[in-house]
């Protein structure tokens, strides 16, 4: 059995030597050291080179390193017939999970505000309201949507989240599609994207979507850089209607130096860290499902194969 | 009935307002228009002038505008003989519990860093851990530090706690007493103070306790002013040992202009907001209490009533 690993990035070797220890028995090849390309039946990727998935013709299954799969649909000759398996991983979902729940408590509590007053040495006490009277607004509530939803409804927020089809989550108030965009920005003081790259959710954050949200309110971008459009973004931004904006995630990674996002003052970025794939958790993860379809079993009863048709 | 409303605040007026409206066929007085002191049977007070509340003989009970109530023992001639009960509220619970959250996350996820990262237009992806893997200790695990450990534990953080007594909370390591100091502060990475100030927490974190911390760790004093030696937290800061701190109470409260806690770049200040009154929940809680004291009902059954020996 014989697994290629096609990895632009420099952990490379640290996931080659996991998986070989996961999966005794198998050969992990490293692109470009195909060999036998009718050997390869799993291929574990993260950004392999344009067209090099569809010279491996007997591949039985896909696998992303990461959460997000637009590093592998980006190939127009990826070859769409071979079930394409995402990162779901402990590790990555609770790092996820704990970036969120922390810059929703630094907009929440109104931290800018006070560090801004700090540098005055301004003693001004301007109490931020309470939990119960904050309302999250997340954009994307699938698996991982709907679990950072969850723990934030816990903690006491009003928590709504929206999706392209109508979803029904416990405590979280949920608007499905372009009818109920309109509703669930208007109650929204911070918004945080989750949402995948599809082409449906490119520039979803916009002029039209951010005038929609009332004055004052916060955005944190832990889903995708494509989800907004960033001239909008700072539009709204020097114009006073959006207060503060957190991303994680950009178009161009990393952020070129030259940016204007590095030096906004109402802009916090940080450099893709919230879902960053831990190696020892993930490659356990993918031996896993390996071993699964090796065994016999479906991919029905692996968690995180990609609808094909919705490309997410 | 009479109330006699003993406040040094700007917000005096709104409290006599809220205590007139919720307790209706009672007499709300304001100091210093005492009037006839013999018919003065509960005071609600704040910062109180010293010798004040010793002049009021028919005193019944004496009510705190706050959780903290050294702004009352601090009159030595204050009446211990009549019980003092402190503020019990949710929304005061509520905000402390989103302060230390909110803070605890902020050093969590390592946000000065990231910060820091920016100011240089540097994309360095410096992973924080997991909440599984980091370390959060409170220091005073009383009502509100045992509610806040709990929610910090159900958010997936290793929670330790220390008290002057042994304590037991279902998901938390506890410490007790001056034998358990040590071994309680050498496996803290985020240090929560919430002690009261009392003359065994006067500077109870000073250069020895702070070297019992590990490398690296932070601080965030929700608590008291009084708590922390300050001397010795710049000098612990400066050193590179204590990483960063976050303070919410002061020695001198608003903080003067010229505090060195305000310029340096190591040290968050907040001006005491961890645990605001909310004027219209906090007044429903007094009035109820002299409702149920004044319709017989007895102190056992009333939250918050001081243990005059423990001073707390």
């Amino acid at each position: 059995m014989t697994i290629l690993l096609m990895d632009a990035l420099p952990h490379r070797d640290a996931w080659a030597e996991a998986l070989r220890e996961k999966l005794p028995g198998h050969e992990v090849r490293v692109w470009p050291d195909v060999g036998n390309a009718d050997e390869i039946e799993h291929a574990v990727a993260c950004f392999p080179e344009l067209g090099e998935l569809a010279k491996l013709p007997n591949l039985k299954a896909m696998h992303s390193l990461w959460a997000g799969i637009d590093h592998v649909t980006r190939d127009p000759d990826m070859p769409w017939s071979v079930p394409l398996i995402r990162m779901v991983d402990h590790s990555l979902t609770q790092g996820m999970l704990d970036y969120v729940t922390g810059h929703v408590y630094r907009f929440h509590l109104t931290m800018p505000a006070f560090e801004a007053l700090q540098a005055q040495a301004e003693w001004h006490q301007q109490v931020p309201p309470l939990v119960e009277e904050r309302s999250v607004g997340i954009m994307g509530i699938g698996v991982l949507g709907s679990v950072i939803a969850k723990q934030l409804a816990g903690l006491g927020f009003q928590v709504r989240g929206w999706a392209r089809t109508q979803k029904t989550i416990d405590g979280v108030d949920c608007f499905a599609g372009d009818a109920g965009l309109t509703d669930f920005l208007a109650g929204t003081e911070i918004l945080v994207l989750l949402l995948p790259n599809t082409p449906e959710t490119a520039d979803i954050v916009n002029d039209e979507t951010l005038a929609k949200l009332p004055a004052g309110a916060t955005l944190i971008n832990a889903g995708r850089g494509t989800l907004i459009d960033e001239g909008a973004l700072i539009q709204s931004l020097d114009s006073g209607h959006l207060t503060a904006a957190t991303l994680d995630v950009f178009k161009t990674e990393p952020l070129p130096k030259d940016h204007p996002f590095w030096a906004h003052p109402k802009i916090s970025v940080t450099p893709h860290v919230a879902a960053e794939t831990r190696i020892s958790t993930a490659s356990e993860s993918i031996a896993r499902n390996i071993r699964h379809l090796e065994s016999g079993g479906s991919f029905d009863e692996i968690d995180g194969v990609v609808d094909a048709k919705a490309g997410y």
